[in-house]
């Protein structure tokens, strides 16, 4: 097996892997819906509808774990090779992924109440998103500086584009924390509007 | 990496990614299957024989899966190429796969209830197979528009018996939509006949 | 892409979907494991030691998952097409492997009980992979006859020599089914030797 | 198909089962993450900051899980063909893998309990780890005996290398489960440890 063949198929696996994570986090959101009527007292058309915290926080986490696969599996397109740093750089990266399910659970009791907690939530929120993005800009740091691990055909045009395109992500989820102790409402509609704005510039952009 | 091989790679993953999380809601079904006699009052025979609502809804709802994953495998021999507009679509098309263990759950416990949740438990039911199913004719018809997305080979013929076959899933979870506020229960055999239906025409077809 | 690539890229995407449910499978047994201090009034090692049933029969049920798995991806070996009939089987197989989990966590809550749940317990375990059992018969038979989706090289004989291998499972699993109304143990026993029997005679065989 | 493209079919398959299982366990760890504020009396902050037993435990598990992971893909380069054998001994591995969300759940509940069982869940946790690091040897000691699955291009040397390296681990965890008697809390630093120290040499290395 020659050199690239072999650096081709690491990288594919760690690909493989961390789709899995992905696939497996995003279909674990669904967990966090309950029947509302099993807590009684409430009809179940009118407990679905007073449940709509969950649903506004699955669709949230959805979205935006959706959009980071699609931005991890466009960043593989650029980097080709992988060692044991890159390694456990996306481990960390795929531990903060595996969270989601449980930090939008958190989102999902909480947002609605009038007490400290909705706040409470909403900042362990984004403050995993946001420490996420850190490890995702760390990683990229770690591949492409001195082109570590991009592909050959990788161009330093392209490679500092995307560096500035993923400083976004920081500043949006480092936002949205900022905003949680005042408003952890906001804060989650933040991070939905951000979600939601890469899913249209990535509608318009191509 | 040629420009074939390279968009062939990347619709693969697509693809694989949409299999994960297939796989995974198909085997998330049997969470909603519980031990009757922990409930008490109840020996676990007579409780399995009162727990077939649960069966029932779990049945129709892994042939509905299992008959998307085949459609959907399907339709990927015509889609070649893969863009950020089409992972989007799969992307939505996938969050109401993922929905189907939560809404699975809510006819399990409600079906064979004599107040209005049977039928609120069968709308919702149906209703998210109902906007699984647009999606799923909104995907195939941003693809095949054009020929934006299919492969080179694929006739404009093929492409227009396809776009003819797709319509019968909104339509049948339309219907069933219509029926669930008379009939939950009829709801879900129409459901559970739609998936019987296609399973059989896939049985004689080839 | 010629047919023959063609029909091995939609071989490989069925076993990977029917890997993806095994693996998931497996792995979701442990859900059935508690913290039985949880339930009070007993130390954390006494009730570790009291909860051997649940260890029995998750073993069992990983065992029992893994060598099918085995043989399935063996299996996979001789059949180089498919078609949606195989699909539908091979769907069918893969209800009963989902429904393990939920069938081992009876057999775990149940087995050493006085009552007759036990009994009804194993019965529903071994009756599960009994008809688990005949599909995989049903698959091979549809796959085989005819030399249907067999590969060319794949000889009579080879094919004949499979068929009869295949019938063990049932009549093993027939037998547990037959024992469990008189002794749900002993029909579960039968079930984890039948595992060790096959892990067994793997070992010696190559 | 020749030979040698068949052998390396069937450890990609191995290989993919295996991932599918690692990245199910490790993604299962957020399951026992619960909402601290939902056992009532406590705030949410207060409650998270009690929690962190589980972040600890979830964590320690994690980083384990992530560096065997690394280590069978390693383990798999040199790894070039399966039989029956390797593949049981493989499922073995696999069935202390699934374990680790089920031990990881008895460390976080009782890891700060003054009695006896943050002692006794430490000594299950550790004693999981233990057995799967004999498994491990095991196996290595089966592929690399005679040479019997090694590739035809990994040197005795390289192989007796990987042989000393594997030693390691049953030391560790076995020095772990020795003070888990002593120290519940101590027995899983060091478990926390040996995966950092991985990590480490691991950053070092390369």
């Amino acid at each position: 097996m020659s050199r690239e063949r072999f650096e081709e198929k690491e990288t594919a696996r760690l690909e493989a892997f961390s789709d899995g994570v992905f696939a497996i986090a995003i279909t674990l959101l669904v967990l966090e819906l309950g029947d509302p009527s099993l807590r009684g007292g409430v009809s179940l058309s009118q407990g679905l509808l007073d449940e709509w915290p969950s649903f506004f926080a699955l669709v949230t986490s959805f979205i935006t774990i959706l959009i980071m696969w699609m931005n991890h599996h466009n960043m593989f397109n650029y980097i080709r090779r992988t060692d044991r740093r890159l390694m456990l750089l996306n481990g960390l990266l795929l531990l903060f992924v595996t969270l989601t399910p449980f930090t939008t659970s958190l989102v999902a009791n909480h947002i609605t109440l009038a007490d400290a907690s909705a706040n409470v939530a909403a900042a362990v929120y984004a403050g995993t998103f946001f420490l996420l993005a850190i490890v995702w800009n760390g990683l990229w740091w770690y591949c492409s500086s001195g082109h570590r691990l991009l592909g050959k055909d990788v161009t330093e045009e392209q490679a500092r584009t995307i560096t500035r395109q993923y400083f976004a992500a920081p500043l949006s989820y480092g936002a949205a924390l900022v905003i949680a102790p005042f408003s952890g409402l906001a804060s989650v509609v933040v991070i939905l509007a951000v979600a939601g704005f890469f899913a249209i510039t990535a509608t318009i952009g191509k």
